[in-house]
């Protein structure tokens, strides 16, 4: 790796963006976000509030409009906690990808 | 670019492997693949059964068992396709992606 060491950042981001990316590894990054974000307060499988809006603004800073206002949160979250428990699973996190996703793909909903 | 020009096509996965991807890219790439693959007979909104069992054998080789069995694909292709018109919408599809997504993370259904 020694080769690539002395690349700059920006060098190795866009080695990225050349190489086509396989849907596989994009879901696992998917699923290894959730994780990380919904592991701060020790359980790893649901997202609390603070989670959800740190996720939120950390990495969908461009697909959530104004991604770190309180209010925007808290509709958000209203809107997937389908069993208003104050927790969202990863299934109900998924519902916000998937319209996130179709709305920037240009799919209607 | 061209420091990374000599670098072989395994230096150069392996450095995307090392840089943690961001939700975004990972849904930019998910979007991308589902239209690349929705797109071979004209229209980039819906997959054809032949297009989804060629998107499933391509892409989702480790997350679908026997992606190649015109069977599992069938069996998939329905209980998939909510409005039975022999096509996958990008939402239907996301469905079927986030069902993998889960049982790859471990998170219960």
């Amino acid at each position: 790796m020694s080769l690539l060491a002395s690349a700059t950042n920006t060098q190795l981001l866009s080695v990225k963006l050349l190489f086509q990316i396989d849907m596989e590894p994009a879901i696992n990054v998917l699923v290894a976000q959730f994780k990380t974000f919904a592991s701060k307060d020790g359980s790893s499988h649901t997202l609390s509030k603070e989670e959800f809006q740190t996720l939120v603004a950390s990495q969908l800073p461009n697909l959530v409009k104004n991604a770190g206002d309180p209010a925007v949160i808290d509709r958000l979250m209203s809107s997937l906690d389908e069993n208003n428990d104050g927790e969202l699973t990863f299934q109900e996190f998924w519902q916000l990808i998937g319209k996130l996703a179709s709305t920037h793909g240009g799919f209607s909903q």
